[in-house]
Order: C-alpha cells, then structure tokens, then sequence
C-alpha cells in the first residue's frame, strides 16, 4: 500500500533541509545553495551520467560514498563546476564547509552542481551563506527544492509511505533539470531520502535496476548532462528489519522508489525547456523489452515529432519513422498506433498503414497538456513506458541565450 | 584536376532532365514531378535508408537495380508513397508511366517519392503530367532540382569534371531534404550522374564508401527518414577504359563523387529546415577514424549547441558535453576546441579546460553564417567532418504543423 505524503525529502524519519541564495547567482531572487542533512549515519547509493566529460562533484561524490554512507548533500545551482582545472578542489572545499558549520565528516558529505559548464566556481559566496544554510534546516524540502532549480519553471518533490515487514517507512525526493536532459544511468540531479533500513548493497541494486524503467527513459533533448546524479540516502529509523537481500521486503522498497523515481520523470519532462506538453509514449507487444525500451525512447525523442505535437498536429508517419531508426526490431505490417488524452482516443495506424481520423477531433485530443501514444508492436511480452516533451519556440530562445 | 562545371545531372554526356507541376501538390507554382533520362543504359547503383520503415519506392528502385543498370529516375515531391497499403503498386505504376511515354522498360526505371508519410498516392495526375514532362525533357536539371524539393528553400545542384585514364569524365548531381535529416547510407534523395564508364561493381562499392564520410555525417534533426535514397547512373559515353577494379582510375573517379557529395551535405545542412547558420565540425586527432566520426557527429546534433548558435553565444562547454557522451574513446584532459568563421579563429577550451575570451569577440565570430567548429582530441590519426546546423524558431514553426 503506497500513499502519497507530504514533505519531500523531510517526509522519512530524521531529515531536514534547507535552500538559501548566497550569491553564485546574480538574481537575488533565486536561491542557490541547498543542504540535506540526516540526524543518524545512513547507507547510501548513487547514479552518475555516463558522460565521459564529468562534472568535479561527481568525483568527489563517487570518492564520498566509496564506503556505502553519507549523512548530508549539499548542492549549488548557477554553475555546473564542470572542465574547471580547480573543480574537485573546490567540490572538496563545499563538504569541508559542511563539516566545520554542520559538524558532519566531510567524508559523509556528497556534492552536486549545476549550470553553466566551464565557469570558476568560487568558494566564497559558499561560505557566506553556510550559517544560514545550516541554521535554517527546519525550512524543509521546498527550499531545498527550489534551490537546485535552473531553467525549472517549478520545484520537483514527492514523498510516499510504503509498509517493509509490517513496518510504515518514507521515501521522498527533490530533482531538479529540464534541459541537457537524456540521463543515461541517471538525471541531472535527484536525491532522494528514506527511513526505511535498508543496506548499502540493496539500495546500490535497487538504483540500477529502477533506472533502467526510469530516469534512463526520460529525454528533453538527447543532451546527456555532465553532471548528473542521483543518490539515495536511507536512515533506517522507520525500525524495519534491514533489508539486505532480494525478498519480499525489498520488492516493497523497489515499488516505492519506483512511485518516486516515475513521479519524478514525469514532472521533468513536462517542465522540459519551454514545453508545452508532457508526452507519455508506452510500447507493447515487443518481441523483448529492450525492443520496448528501444521504441519507446526513440518516439519521445524525435524532434520532428515534438515540434508536431506542439502544434497539435496528428503527424503520426513520425511516430511510424522514429520506430523504424529505433533500432528496435519491430514487424513494421503489425504496428497499431492510437494517440490518446484526456479529450479521447484517436486510433491514427493499423497494421502499420494509416486509417482514417477526424482532422478536428485529433486537434482536440492532442491539444491537451498530457498527450500518450500508444503503440502496439504485436503480441510479444515486451513493454516499456518512456517521457518527453514537445518542442517549443521557448525551447530555442532560452537555448539561444542561456549563458547570459 | 577537378573543376567545378555547369550543369548538374545534365552535365554528364548522354543525360537530360525536366521538372513539372503535375498536380500532387495544390499549390500551382510548386513542380512536384520530376524525370532524369539517359540515352543509354547505364551501370547504376544506389543505397537507402536503413530506417525499417522503408518507402514503397524504395523496393520498387531495388528491384530494378538489381541487375546493376538502369536508365531513368522518376520523382515526385509532395507525398512520401510510404506506409500506404498499395504503395508498391502506386511506385511500379509510376514506373510503367515512364515506359509508356518516354519508351523506357519500367524494369529500368528508378522511382523515388517524397513528402508526407501515411498519405494515399493516387496515380492521376502524374499520368496527367508526363507528356509535358518528356516533352521538355531539354529543360535541364534545375527543373528536376526544383521538382523533388519540398521545405527546401534553395535548390542543390552540383556538376565536375574530372580526369580518368587522360579522358575528360563529368559528374552532376542533385539532391533534397533539410528536414527528417540525419541518413543511415544516403541522404533523403540524391542522385548523381557521370558518363564515366564504371562498372556496377565498382560503383555499388564507391558509394557505400563514400556515404560514410559525406551522407552519414550530416544531420539536420536526427531524424533518420524513411525515403533515404542516393542513386547514381553512369553513362559511359566519356570514353574512359571501363573502370572495374581498384587503382589510379577508380581513386580518380571516387574523389570526384566525393567533391560531388560533401558539396551536397554543405549545401543540405546550410538549407536545413529553419537554419541561418551551416555548421562544419572537424575533429582531428582522435585515436581512431570511428572515434573522430562518432565525436563530429555528436557535437553537431546537439540541440543544446545548435540554439546556442543560434543566439550566437559562445556556450562551449556543450560542445564538451556532446564529445562526452558521443561514444568516442576520448581522453577529455587534452581536448582543445576552436569557433572558427570568416570573421576570426576564437580560441575556447584548451586540455578539456575554459580559456578566457573577449565576448564581443566571440559574438562576432559566430553571427557569421558558416561556423567552423576544430576540435582537435589529441595526437591520434582519427580525423572527421561532420555537417549541421542551427536550431532555430522557424525549425518549429515548420515542422509544427507540416501536415496543413
């Protein structure tokens, strides 16, 4: 049984956070320093971007969580701290600050940027506003939430219960990334917390497997970031038996994070850069899910599709295209496609050839904010869900300028 | 000695051309048929999309190639013939048209259709128009150019001459598309003449190997199309010993073709839907030629950098990105990256690490209109060039609504 709840990453047992501005960005508006911190030791797990250019924080993250445990994130948005000669230096120098304010073991610390790549990252205006940052953690989520945003039009938090063996636990979660987004292992930036107990080990696999139906399946523009993370801290006070093998109790926690990383998925790509439109593209009847996952990926990524979408316009030979470059193996004579909305069902293809729909009505479904396309590839077993947007004229002007 | 002539498809001995309105289109001064003859029948060859989605004329043109000669190349712009349930009755029918008016055997004839994806073809009005278009057959091969554009804004054509076994051989071509843009073995349509002799053979494998250095490294949205089609027909009316073999001759012939081909991807990328910029990557250094293929090819398909064009902000650490995750094997510590135009050389990453620019610089050099990006990877003999272009408003206000 999992229930929505409120509170974000402060939602499981022992977690406080805090978002402050302390002067990496200009707009004294925006915040741009984010702390979460854990009462107890927790295990704890991560993701990172497949890129072969690395932001410095994930280094030393990576460095961090070497033994299996953290006890707090800190994390700035306005710089990517990213092809800096300085950058683990200073991504050091951001734990160390969280040590001598916070008094947590720069080694318990992990750390993430983002936003411009290849810009010097001072530590100066960090240290300013560590006092704040840190005296201010009964804030909660929110702040830490909009702190991590960039080109995000709003903040990204969930949180959920679920049961492990007859015990309630939490799991909650901020995200932040709306562009130079096409995770490959992971998001631009995602931390999520849980109080349920669980070891280094599990939580390590059940990020893998989670992704792969997840974060992986999630693209704005087939720009993967250079720095993205997401790391998962479990306190273990909700008192559950620790989970540390495969089992009933761990299935539980992988629905859970799954609620989670989903949720999350979908605000992403429905807050993608200058998106109008939150598409949901499922596939099934694959011969095997990596076919699934393979079409799927490649429907919401297709740009030309997205710019049809955003003018409402059922161009489904789109759709029938990107399957065909997917590199799935697909028999093109057994393809069914239907878009689909709040506003009905337009069946667009069968059997790979076009039927005949209503210019007006397809103009209505699709002029919806969350627009499904449903491809039926046959009867084989494989499926898989992926998320997009539409592509946008803002996509492009925030795009053109963003440095500045 | 290769020089660039007049002409296009007609500069080759042997070969005419024409280009009319027929009716597939509504609008009366948009040509959407076009007919390219020869006198005599030619070795042809020719390579295709390897999307599974495959236009119906591109099984009616295989088939007709498949004893290595043909003599005609019929076109129509307007609707792509493709996933239509008679779509390969339609693509035959055309072929029978050309035997019957221009008294041409159907089996050597090539056929090749381009537009919308998913809608009916019907065969009447190109029946309507083939008098006019065999009777103007002098017309040339601008009118054909013409014929098979559809979002194009320019036509492209291209004619050499060039010498083989001290004879004097032409070579022409022309070619479409700026949108659904990113060929697995050709580009949408090409096709290219020469009267030099050649033996199918050697023409089949001269352009296999050409694509991977032309064709294969432009993109204009990644989306690799359905009617992908690059046929050539070689005439040997020049007089030239028949090349069938590797050797002086055939090395001659293949630096011809390519001075054809690379003209057309820079002509393609610069017309790309909605573009104001051509953008050319080099990679030099690179451990290998398949490194430096994947990490050109990346950097110019990255919407990110492409808006950044756009804007003409220098926003070079998306560059980095896109080398990151391109696939290539490289070591980003002793990656350097230049923005190059007519307006100056702008030095902006040295050893994977920002250098400092004079912005109003920066901003002078990329408001040119062909911006050169030279990212050299290291000492490696890996070298590659890829083409693209700019993300822009117009990309999708274009492909917005294509359909109406």
């Amino acid at each position: 049984m999992i229930k929505k709840i409120a509170g974000g990453v402060c939602a499981p047992m022992g977690f406080r956070a805090n978002g402050v501005h302390c002067g990496i960005r200009k707009n004294k508006q925006k915040k741009d320093l984010a702390l979460i911190v854990s009462d107890v030791r927790c295990t704890a797990a991560g993701v990172y971007t497949t890129n072969l250019v690395k932001g410095a924080p994930i280094l030393v993250t990576q460095r961090h969580l070497a033994d299996g445990y953290a006890r707090a994130v800190i994390v700035n948005s306005g710089n990517a701290n990213t092809c800096n000669a300085d950058g683990v230096e200073i991504a050091e120098g951001m734990c160390a600050l969280v040590e001598r304010f916070a008094g947590i073991p720069a080694g318990d610390v992990l750390v993430a940027s983002t936003g411009v790549i290849g810009q010097k990252l001072s530590l100066e205006p960090i240290e300013a506003g560590m006092e704040a940052l840190v005296e201010g953690l009964g804030a909660g989520s929110s702040a830490a939430a909009e702190a991590i945003m960039t080109t995000d039009t709003y903040k990204k938090e969930v949180s959920y219960s679920f049961e492990v063996g007859g015990k309630t636990c939490r799991i909650g979660a901020i995200a932040k990334g709306v562009g130079m987004i096409c995770p490959n292992m992971a998001t631009m930036l995602c931390f999520v917390t849980t109080d349920a107990a669980i070891s280094h080990e599990m939580l390590q696999r059940a990020l893998f497997e989670d992704v792969k139906t997840s974060f992986n399946m999630l693209s704005v523009d087939r720009d993967t970031s250079t720095n993205d993370t997401l790391c998962i801290m479990a306190s273990g006070l909700a008192g559950n038996d620790e989970i540390t093998a495969a089992g009933a109790d761990y299935t539980a926690f992988k629905r859970a994070l799954h609620k989670v990383t989903v949720a999350l998925c979908r605000m992403l790509a429905a807050d993608g850069e200058g998106a109008t439109k939150l598409i949901e593209c499922t596939v099934k009847g694959a011969k095997t899910r990596r076919d699934a996952r393979l079409a799927a990926k490649a429907v919401v990524c297709s740009d030309l599709l997205k710019a049809a979408l955003f003018g409402a316009d059922a161009n489904w030979g789109r759709v029938l295209c990107a399957l065909g470059y997917s590199g799935a193996d697909l028999d093109v004579e057994r393809i069914d496609v239907d878009f689909r909305s709040k506003a009905g069902v337009l069946p667009v293809c069968r059997k790979g050839a076009g039927v005949e729909f209503d210019e007006d009505f397809a103009k209505k479904v699709l002029a919806e904010k969350v627009i499904y396309i449903d491809v039926c590839a046959g009867d084989g077993r494989g499926r898989a869900t992926a998320w997009g947007c539409d592509l946008t004229y803002d996509y492009v002007k925030i795009n053109g300028d963003y440095r500045t």
